[in-house]
């Protein structure tokens, strides 16, 4: 393994320039203008996994984008399979006058290359392929089974994704996910996600009177559905954020004790965290850390609500309707459609007759927690620790990565999340970027990680 | 008086085509295309008032459109003054195309006429032109003073009326207004307005973080200013529709027994209100009666709430504001002003400190209540009962209309709703009509009150 990080250490000049090229396909999949460059990326893309020494690589047809996947099965059947995961489609560049260079005119800055897709997720999934790369040119192939599967349709919320993996489950059997889609605390410390949030997200309608009603004529007689809505919603939630949902609680995994403590060791400035959150303080369960609250406990969130008159200047009218989307963050192993019954039975037990109140579930998606104490992990935490220089912490996450979940049902795999980015590469933003030091620490780490695996997994 | 009863019954027929031909003139206040159409509404009307027999009557200039003043002061100083208001602008027509005859071409069908402004309010306030020329030519004048102002921005939130009433306060100088702007219970149940509730109307705002946020990455640690904005709300009003504000019932004047008992004698059908509320049951203070809550007890009512995302779909936003329209129905003796405090300090008070909230207050107005046993509220149940035949029934009114309110403060005088219009008049809808009949009987109620009035006042 000392010979193939030394191979990447001295070929990362044109591991970078290869990057570029990349970077300079508009792949921006929800514009349909950028059809060829889909494919063009694509195309690309599979020639490089061929190049670096893969097996198999294809192009594949979906419902949608196609997906890139690869393989090399060189390890053996007694060796242990990792299923990497990565996109190729980017999101669009605007506003463009805000970008200090083209987006998709890839540029050196100092330490950074800025670039639409440069950390999102382009230079975070090319580090596999030249990780693979490395281990060809110094031990002829990778010590564990590798495929890889990277779609097209990430930012345009991946509607071809999960129907492709249920028809392929056979071809991609593994056992562990690994996804190089997320970003680390700071450039000297590593961090790996092992839970995610899920969530359940409600439409709620409370129906008063058929029609708006004058207020003057029917005030203090016909039951006001804002107010009602009001009052409903004050009886889901006490002011400090527990949730009064009767049973919500019930499928909570508590935080271990140790769990707590490495959360604890997550550097963390209340002030720096105000300042970004734009807040005036802090607010939630009192038993709880403002890290612990923002990703490892469930919560309640009103996303929006309107009723009645919201225009500017006074009319006195009494609403037929109100309506409010409320979601929920779920934590393991809340399942969100028995989180989302428990809501809805309740605002249904809570209304009173004077109103009538009808639920739509809009989404519901559930968390993920993944043993910290696997091989895989295992793996991770050694592979990080030896290229930084420094051990990593083990974060929790508060909102979703839906293909973690995907993963889980339907490969029956869990997911190492080894993400090289850092917290300001302005994803979806402009002058997006990746810090190349990263770029190049990322290669060493999966070198490591997947050397570390082979011995464990 | 019998003479001049008999006289306004031979003469229905041309007060009826007079009425016409004032309908024809489409003085609609809003347009400003309008202007000439309000200042020839003014000069026919002046010169009306001068054919009457009135000493005096002026097209008077304010800062918007025009009022008509005229006077007849023929009664002597001992004689009591009345001071008749109404109004001679009207409702734009619109939708046009569901008139079933042009709203400016009145036109009569059974015992309607059907024009825009024929109850709302040519109609009415043509009444006492009417009443005032048939005292002339049998009596020679009224038996009281009468003084008639006749605004032309009504229908536009008259912002130029107050400002006039508050200059002229020698030249208003009366001792009761007369006001036919409004509608009795039925054609054969005659009824008097004798209080009305006042208005408080807040435009709240409430600020969480200083701009939207991922619900995922700070849900549960930062406060969501709807979820909070809910709970204040929550805490305004008891879920039986008791307001729950300190100090907001301290200056609330109770039903005497007697008008409990009266209000009691008003024709209420249950079935068919919950039909016309398009309501599945009646709510509100479980002591009061249902005509009570919506007439004689303040109440409090969200008119409009906004916040967040509010589009199809779902968006995981912890958003930066919610904001609320909150009005309250007022009732004898509240006052606006202390009110609007009331809830402002409390809002204020019960915010945590991860909020901030800012309160504006819309609009103001205070309630009325008249007392039934004055001479003028005599007079005017004696003329009700022998022009209909049946006594008329006190009533209280859930709304507000501000003239009332402003020529109590401003000249200190009380006034009597003397209402012809009838439940059904469609004002300010297509098709409005008047019931001719009641125009008629509106005439010789007029009379009849303006000859008791002059014996009690």
């Amino acid at each position: 393994m000392i010979d193939t990080l030394a191979y990447a250490r001295q070929n990362q000049e044109r591991f970078l320039e290869e990057l570029r090229e990349f970077l300079r396909i508009p792949s921006i999949s929800t514009q349909p203008e950028r059809e060829a460059d889909i494919q063009a990326a694509a195309v690309w893309l599979r020639d490089r996994f061929l190049a670096a020494g893969f097996t198999r690589a294809d192009v594949m047809p979906t419902g949608g984008h196609p997906v890139v996947y690869a393989e090399w099965m060189a390890a053996g059947p007694n060796a242990p399979t990792v299923l990497v995961y990565g996109h190729y489609d980017v999101q669009p560049p605007d506003p463009l006058d805000e970008w200090d260079s083209p987006p998709f005119e890839p540029t050196v800055k100092g330490d950074s290359l800025v670039a639409r897709g440069a950390s999102d997720d382009k230079g975070q999934l090319y580090i596999h392929v030249k990780a693979a790369e490395a281990f060809r040119h110094t031990a002829g192939a990778p010590p564990v089974n590798l495929k890889c599967l990277i779609e097209g349709e990430e930012e345009s919320g991946s509607p071809s994704f999960a129907p492709f993996v249920r028809a392929h489950r056979d071809l991609l059997a593994a056992d562990v996910a690994l996804i190089s889609d997320t970003h680390i605390l700071a450039e000297h410390l590593p961090s790996i996600v092992y839970a995610l949030r899920g969530l359940a997200y409600l439409e709620v309608t409370v129906t008063g009177p058929s029609y708006d009603l004058h207020s003057g004529i029917y005030g203090g007689a016909v039951n006001n559905p804002i107010n009602e809505l009001c009052r409903m919603i004050s009886r889901l939630q006490a002011p400090d954020g527990h949730v009064l949902i009767p049973g919500f609680y019930d499928c909570v995994r508590d935080l271990s004790p140790e769990e707590r403590q490495d959360s604890a060791k997550i550097p963390f400035d209340r002030e720096a965290w105000l300042e970004e959150a734009g807040a005036a303080t802090d607010w939630g369960e009192p038993d709880y850390t403002i890290v612990e609250r923002a990703s490892a406990r469930p919560t309640l969130d009103v996303n929006g609500i309107w009723g009645g008159y919201i225009e500017p200047g006074a009319k006195t009218v009494l609403p037929s309707q109100a309506h409010a989307k409320i979601s929920m963050r779920l934590v393991p192993d809340q399942d969100h459609k028995e989180i989302s019954r428990l809501v809805a039975d309740y605002l249904q037990s809570i209304a009173p007759p004077s109103v009538s109140v009808k639920i739509k579930v809009l989404h519901g998606g559930e968390g993920a927690i993944v043993d910290r104490e696997s091989a895989a992990m295992r793996a991770a935490f050694k592979a990080y620790s030896e290229t930084f220089g420094v051990d990593p912490v083990f974060v929790r996450e508060g909102g979703s990565i839906p293909v973690v979940a995907m993963f889980q049902r339907e490969l029956g795999i869990e997911a190492v999340l080894m993400g090289f980015g850092l917290p300001d590469d302005r994803l979806h933003s402009p002058n997006e970027k990746l810090h190349i030091p990263n770029f190049h620490r990322g290669i060493e780490t999966v070198i490591r990680f997947l050397a570390a695996f082979g011995e464990l997994g």
